[in-house]
């Protein structure tokens, strides 16, 4: 069986990884810094050839970032920074009276199976970001109401919630490139 | 004449430098990525160290973060992606309505003139954010109004800035710890 490594040590994450390429997957506690750029796909190529520097293994990343169309797409892949400093109530209050409320989280999958060799896989979700966090979650769940739902992430159920999972979607388009190679 | 090479083309930069610290000063077009992290000296520390790395020569690197106290120090050293989105208008329009207002910039200078030594230089200046953008200038220039003053960098003359000058109070630090070492 296949053998790939990706760069976490987040057990959710690593076993849905592992259910949906069906290959055995190893996370790894190497930590290796971001980028910055507003550019995803440049955020995670970089951490990426990073990893793959250190391993020399077969090596995926994944990087969410969050667009917020009312602030011209921040924060993108700044989204871990903007949680801890200003956090759900904080950006819903950047947004209050705003009637332009759309918002995008991309995951951004960067496999790395050999030098040279990188390969990008995309899964979005859209929504509107509520007026209040609403419900419990990770992260930005409280806020992000996707397509679809009057409710936010925070208030619906996982099962619920995994049908609109970016990284869900990112990796299963990893998991079709994966067929074709194997 | 003491060589040490600065992390820049920006002529501008390159002349204020020689003119503090009275060593010659060499540009760099190398370019180096940033780091991700709301920690100033993180990130011009790391960026040093992979200058560094790369010239195996004295060099030292500058960076401006922007602490705007109603965003609980955002952007911090993502100021330039928050140029590049929102730019002035964006950003007073986040503070519409905001009473507090306060503002601080600050230039960190990151040194390291052999493996394994790295001196850290910090310059500040404290101020507030405008309503509107106002005068002209570089970057957020049109929107900082330094203590004590009630127009913003960009409606005072480059001599009045240059009292104000983060960036030169940092390197006016670098120079005394020069001098000692000299």
């Amino acid at each position: 069986m296949k053998k790939l490594y990706f760069a976490t040590t987040n057990e959710g994450k690593l076993k849905e990884a592992k259910s949906i390429l069906k290959v055995e997957v190893v996370g790894t506690p190497l930590e290796i810094d971001e980028v910055q750029s507003m550019d995803p796909i440049e955020v995670a190529t970089k951490k990426a050839r990073l990893y793959f520097e250190k391993l020399r293994k077969p090596i995926f990343v994944e990087d969410v970032s969050v667009f917020i169309k009312a602030l011209n797409g921040l924060p993108g892949p700044y989204i871990d920074a903007f949680m801890k400093t200003l956090g759900n109530e904080g950006i819903v209050k950047l947004l209050r009276g705003a009637n332009e409320r759309s918002v995008t989280a991309q995951a951004t999958v960067v496999y790395i199976p050999k030098m040279g060799v990188e390969e990008v896989f995309i899964g979005e979700v859209e929504g509107t970001i509520s007026d209040k966090p609403r419900g419990e979650g990770f992260g930005w769940d409280p806020i992000f109401i996707p397509k679809g739902e009057k409710k936010t992430f925070g208030e619906i159920t996982l099962e619920e919630k995994n049908k609109y999972s970016m990284r869900a979607k990112a990796l299963k388009k990893f998991k079709k490139w994966l067929e074709k190679e194997m």
